[in-house]
């Protein structure tokens, strides 16, 4: 191909010094960091950066000044070529080494470092030319003996594969070099795979030139790469391995003569073996940590004896070995502590709250789904709720496998080490109930079969899992694996501690947590949740007796029959709430009042009926009669939530004098209890007025009878399009709204979050909606109504408690839109809660305007 | 009790003269007719009125000076005090007669008319007087015999039952009177009924004192009511009776005696026995005619021949008599064309769409539910579609029984005469097709035990109705009745034509309907609509052979096997809109792309399938396994809609490419059509413009291959509150916007109209909503959703066409709002058509501002 004349414009390359112009957006990071090394007087070898600028015009065909560049270097030093982009992680072309190797130079390497290593390096700069550069066979160069024959075979081959000699001039050489590095640069699939890691389309390559550094020759000469952290939790200590007569990274090719850099009792290590050199590099370390405000993985070489640090990146590491790092760095002072907090990425919190399958484990997928709730759990396969139990009962760890989940199957869910579903999205029940349950759980794996009347699942590759088989389930990656698998634990270490309270300290939007059961309300503790944002009530009602006294509530045929049912679940439900006040201390609990349809707790089944019917003493037809008459067309638009409410009063009258009991009993042994009641599904005003004065009653009636004096909250859960049109009606009986983002979705959409599985992915890769609605808050349009309930809130009653509840309230970006609307809180599930509080202190730390 | 002076403020009463100071809010009604009846020169007795503020007073124990009222009367004349109110229907106590009447007054009619006519009438004044002023026990006065004894029997009874002498002071008979009458107006219930019809709670009583003429005497002596039109139709004709020696109301008595006013083949006339005497009362007719501009039902009285005018009130109608003699009246040049089309209730109209039970008829009621659909028919019960199919078959009527009704059962009912369920409510599905259709239909009607299954209802008075069963459904009033009952036709005559017809010259909203079928289309041409606004095209696939068609493309596992099965629909939808086109001429028609989920053409029951299994040649396992695969938990918010157009788009692309062909296929033989195409359930924009690009390309197909050029409009639906929300971005693609207000109630509210049956009446009874939102349209929430899409569309596209074509489109409320929203049109039901017509009409005359 035509090569144009040498480029004659000013800077086609830069040679690093601590003040020469270099700049991440024209050099790349690489060569920024090199100069950063030599700032803090490190020693580096000479180092030349070439700017995007300069790469791009290679790929035109115009090439800087190759002689130039290597009359930068000493006379007959070799140099790397090492890629320098903007985005730690946009890939670039690999490095290339020993540039100006030819036969003249071998000769000389012979008499200095000897023939094996000069062999060696020759072997390898033949090979790797042959394969990278002059895009050769791979296998014909693929002989790893090393003598003065398979140099002398490898020029042969070259020479014959080439058609011409295996080029000597060093100038060619880089020109070479540097063509195919740019060319690499530019194909398609490089491309798009750093634009999926989020690098514009014209994200340009700058290339780093470095004299190299052999870690041959006498004394203590080598090669290594060290880091003082372990990656996977963060913890210090010195990891890398350190190979003598070695250069670049062969200390990490695992072909076994790399030994330790710190004392190992696994084997010989360099701080044994040359202490001072070892010191050299610690203290060269510290001084990168310092200096770089990180901890960095740093490339060394020996020469020896002496240290040259040729590279350092930021360290690799795990989202729990992140926020332990940056813990560490801010307490000792060498990053303030908002900075830790804005290092540790919230979404990726979830990762240390759940154990985890081990980063190194092997892998043996059965079948991948939706990651439905994170962490991983081991455990033998059952069928059902009830099985799940029984194993349960036995102090056996199990993962539920259902098609889907339904409020039956909570019991189960809530046993249980883990959950897969075949059906369902991020936000169907499995899903939802699992987050708050912390269960780990994968849903919609579809591309199993599964027979949960036969209890196997048929994996893609045809094995069958039966009942009682051992899998692990990572709900983390969605996946299902074979047998048990090595886990790390969960990391609720004391950095974990100490980052989230500095995260407390920063933010100024509320964090509650969504928690229905004592459990629940453990884990929101845990979290330092400021408070139950939505206690849902019904789910106390799906275990037996309960489920029984309310199968018999819903046969009653008379309110008195039906106030006789209530009461018998009243000292239940009021012990229930004893519970959760005692538990939460003097922080405050958002209880919504009933809200499913009946029918819900009904069985679907006919044994299910047959039972009923005994239990009840009614003929089996007037039970499935009455179930055929309860059936709705459409559950989630039907008699539920307020309705039930203000058409079968007796219930939300036992819930309230329930919530009062409790209150007083509560308040006597600490601080006075202030309940915050919630009525669900309020389209109208007049619900709220209606339900409002009948509660007010019942706690007329409940401070009458005990004598004791106590407030308490009502408010509305905004959960439909009207209730947010009307909220300025509806504040003036409200001293909260609170925000329910699932069923507001829904119905904004017109589009049941159940149902909506069967073609939501297909609807996010067509860019039909830009991302699944119950997964991010559609600002656009659930957003407006959020925006309009609140100014229409607000302008009736000033001071009212603004806030969201639904799975949405862990979501950044919904936290976000909520601080920016003013709201006073977000209520997530328990295990979001540290998310959100994170989450939160960012936004603050980047917006304090607010 | 004690009575006070008598009261001495100024006007007390008024003599009634053509210029005395009268007034309907001071006086009542009756007394400004009376005056009116004076200033046209008619001959009516002395008359005082009462204002509302002296009967009050009354109430209060302040009489008026009652010797002062007689004294404006004749000496020893007899008086009659009747009610004078301001509203027409608000009721008001009865009439008090022959006030003054006692021995001394009998004694002298003895001489005057005889000692029959002096009996009869001291008689009745004493049985009278003692019933309803001394409240007496009816059944002791009873006495129907008139003589000299009975008088005497009755003064006694009188003395000994009220423990003083039947009062013979004029003055104490009209104190008494009053007394009575104003706490008549006072009691409870009468408060109640008349609140009912509108009254305030404070209406006022006012009372018309008269002097009594006596059709006692020589001569043509008598009394008679007339009007001059008939009640039911409102055809021109004497109606009415006269009565000999009698007066007052004695002719309408029933008694026998009274013969017809004008010649009549059934008997004796007034006009052939004094031909003078009926020509004066001709005469005064057409006076009072012209001059209340209103056919009035006339009170008289002959004395000797002179006709005496005693009192006149707006003559009863049917809706469609009012219609005929509003039309009348305009064409008389009485009444201004604008005139008479304010004064028809377009709500009204319904009754003259349908045939209707005769008002007279005997009704047996079986039972009551909601009316769903208004007219009414008789056929026998049929407990299935296929039964009503069946019937239809062999030409006999039958009404279609279900408890509720689906898809499925559309083509029962498009034969059946009328539909009845068991559940629902107004705008359940079987009343929305039902109205539709124009098919009587009761919903709801669950006062009966539906035995589908063993065909018969059980009336909750124990009678039992069995298939083959002849009953008449009045879906006007909601009723089932038993047997055959006496009917009146529809009355789409030439008064309707001419009303309609102004109506159009006068409104300034555009009116469409929504039609689905053919037989929809004609009804729709029938009653003038401006095209179709909504044609829901799933309803074309419910028939075999394109049931089973649908079904395979539901089941074909491949986008082949789907076209293919759609090539076979591709003629039939083709020949559906060959057919809507030529009966619409050049009228838009606005087709709505295929809407409902797919498992509603699936078969639900076991039969069905193992039927579907073998037309499909698959295992039943397989059926039922995809059946159950498929089902939805809230079918509403589910997989329909433009989602099915964006996952599987063949089936829009056949639908499309139909419309195309049929477009060019009648356009060739007329004025060319240009198709209205509408996309359902959007609720973003890209959904538009996927479904956009498509139908662009397959009309880019069909005019390449036809080598037509035609136009055609796309445009969107607008159900979701977010589409509403997003109007903006939606009209960018869209070159109309229908709002499809059941959905949007639906998700607004959260509310599936199909369950809110269960509670809605009781929510309107606690009036925790004002109305049934899916039966008014809800001004306050679903309207500012339309008001916000309507100005969001309209600020992106100017000329965007606007419109509804929900439910609520045929209503008069909600086409208010639409007109002052500036919308296009309102599409609505066919057999709403005259009724938006007429509404739109009103507005346009009431507001005519807009």
């Amino acid at each position: 191909m035509m090569e144009l004349a040498p480029q004659n414009q000013p800077e086609q390359f830069t040679v690093v010094t601590p003040v020469a112009p270099i700049a991440v957006a024209r050099h790349g990071s690489r060569a920024k960091c090199l100069q950063r090394l030599l700032r803090l007087g490190l020693n580096v070898p000479t180092t030349l950066a070439l700017p995007f600028e300069t790469v791009r015009r290679i790929t035109e065909g115009q090439m800087p000044d190759k002689a130039a560049i290597l009359a930068q270097f000493s006379a007959g030093a070799l140099v790397s070529v090492r890629p320098s982009v903007e985005g730690a992680d946009w890939g670039g072309p690999g490095a290339v080494l020993n540039i100006g190797l030819n036969d003249a130079r071998h000769a000389e390497l012979c008499t200095s470092y000897g023939v094996e290593a000069a062999n060696t390096l020759y072997l390898r700069h033949i090979q790797a030319y042959a394969v990278h550069i002059a895009r050769l066979d791979p296998e014909l160069f693929e002989d790893s003996e090393v003598s003065d024959a398979s140099v002398a075979r490898a020029l042969e081959m070259y020479a014959a594969e080439a058609e011409e000699p295996f080029p000597q001039d060093p100038v060619r050489q880089l020109g070479d070099a540097l063509r195919a590095m740019a060319r690499a640069w530019d194909a398609t699939t490089a491309r798009l795979l750093r634009q999926a890691k989020g690098a514009p389309p014209d994200a340009g390559l700058g290339l780093v030139v470095q004299e190299m550094a052999l870690g041959f020759g006498p004394g203590e000469s080598g090669s290594g790469v060290v880091r003082f952290i372990s990656s996977i939790t963060g913890a210090p200590g010195v990891q890398g391995r350190y190979q003598r007569q070695s250069l670049f990274r062969d200390a990490l090719d695992g072909s076994g003569d790399a030994i330790f850099l710190g004392e190992d009792p696994r084997g010989v290590s360099l701080e044994s073996e040359a202490p001072q050199a070892f010191e050299a590099l610690l203290e060269a370390s510290q001084i990168c940590r310092r200096g770089l405000r990180e901890e960095m993985e740093i490339e060394f070489c020996l020469e020896n004896g002496a240290l040259r640090v040729l590279d350092a990146v930021r360290a690799p590491r795990s989202a729990r070995a992140g926020l332990r790092i940056a813990v560490a760095l801010a307490e000792d002072g060498v990053i303030p502590r908002e900075e830790a907090v804005l290092r540790v990425a919230p979404h990726g919190l979830s990762e240390l709250l759940h154990p985890q399958v081990h980063p190194d484990a092997r892998r043996d997928v059965i079948a991948s789904g939706i990651a439905g709730s994170p962490g991983a759990a081991t455990g033998k396969l059952v069928f059902s709720a009830n099985a799940a139990q029984a194993a349960a009962a036995q102090g056996e760890a199990c993962i539920l496998v259902r098609r889907e989940t339904s409020p039956e199957d909570v019991r189960g869910m809530q046993v249980a080490k883990g959950v897969l579903t075949e059906r369902g999205g991020v936000t169907s029940h499995a899903a939802v109930i699992a987050r708050g349950l912390g269960v780990p759980c994968v849903v919609g794996a579809n591309d199993l079969v599964f027979s949960t009347r036969e209890k196997h699942l048929s994996a893609p590759d045809g094995r069958l899992f039966k009942a009682g088989d051992i899998v692990t389930l990572d709900g983390t990656t969605g996946v299902l694996l074979a047998g048990v698998v090595p886990m790390i634990d969960a990391a609720l270490d004391a950095s974990f501690q100490t980052l989230m309270g500095w995260a407390d300290e920063m933010r100024d939007i509320g964090v509650r947590a969504n928690a229905d059961t004592l459990a629940e309300a453990r884990v929101a503790n845990t979290f330092a949740a400021e408070g139950i944002g939505l206690c849902r009530t019904e789910h106390m009602f799906f275990e037996d007796p309960r489920m029984t006294v309310m199968r018999e509530m819903i046969f009653a045929q008379s309110e008195e029959g039906r106030r006789s049912a209530l009461e018998r679940l009243l000292p239940m439900q009021r012990g229930d709430f004893i519970a959760l006040f005692s538990e939460m201390g003097d922080r405050p609990v958002t209880i919504r009042l009933f809200d499913p349809p009946l029918h819900e707790f009904l069985p679907s089944d006919r044994q299910g009926m047959l039972q009923l019917a005994e239990g009840l003493d009614l003929p089996l037809s007037d039970v499935t009669n009455r179930i055929e008459n309860m059936r709705e067309f459409n559950p989630m638009l039907g008699l539920r939530g307020v309705r039930l409410g203000v058409t079968v009063p007796e219930i939300y009258d036992m819930q309230a004098r329930a919530i009062f009991e409790a209150t007083v009993a509560v308040s006597k042994t600490g601080k006075p209890v202030v309940p915050e009641i919630m009525i669900p599904l309020v389209s109208a005003r007049r619900e709220v007025e209606l339900v409002k004065t009948r509660i007010d009653g019942v706690a007329a009636a409940v401070r009458n009878e005990t004598g004791a004096a106590f407030d308490y909250a009502l408010g509305v859960m905004v959960e439909t399009p009207r209730a947010a049109l009307r909220a300025g009606d509806i504040a003036g009986q409200s001293s909260f709204l609170s925000f329910g983002t699932n069923d507001l979705t829904q119905m904004a959409y017109g589009l049941s979050r159940d149902d909506a599985g069967r073609f939501m992915s297909s609807y996010v890769e067509k860019g039909v909606y830009p991302e699944d609605p119950f997964h991010t808050l559609d600002e656009d349009g659930v957003g407006e109504l959020l925006l309009l309930g609140a100014e229409r809130g607000r302008s009736v009653r000033p001071d009212i408690s603004l806030s969201i509840c639904g799975e949405h309230a862990g979501d950044p970006a919904a936290i976000a839109f909520c601080r920016s609307a003013g709201f006073d809180y977000v209520s997530c599930s328990p295990y979001r809660v540290p998310v959100a509080r994170l989450a939160a202190a960012h936004l603050a730390l980047k917006d304090p305007a607010k």
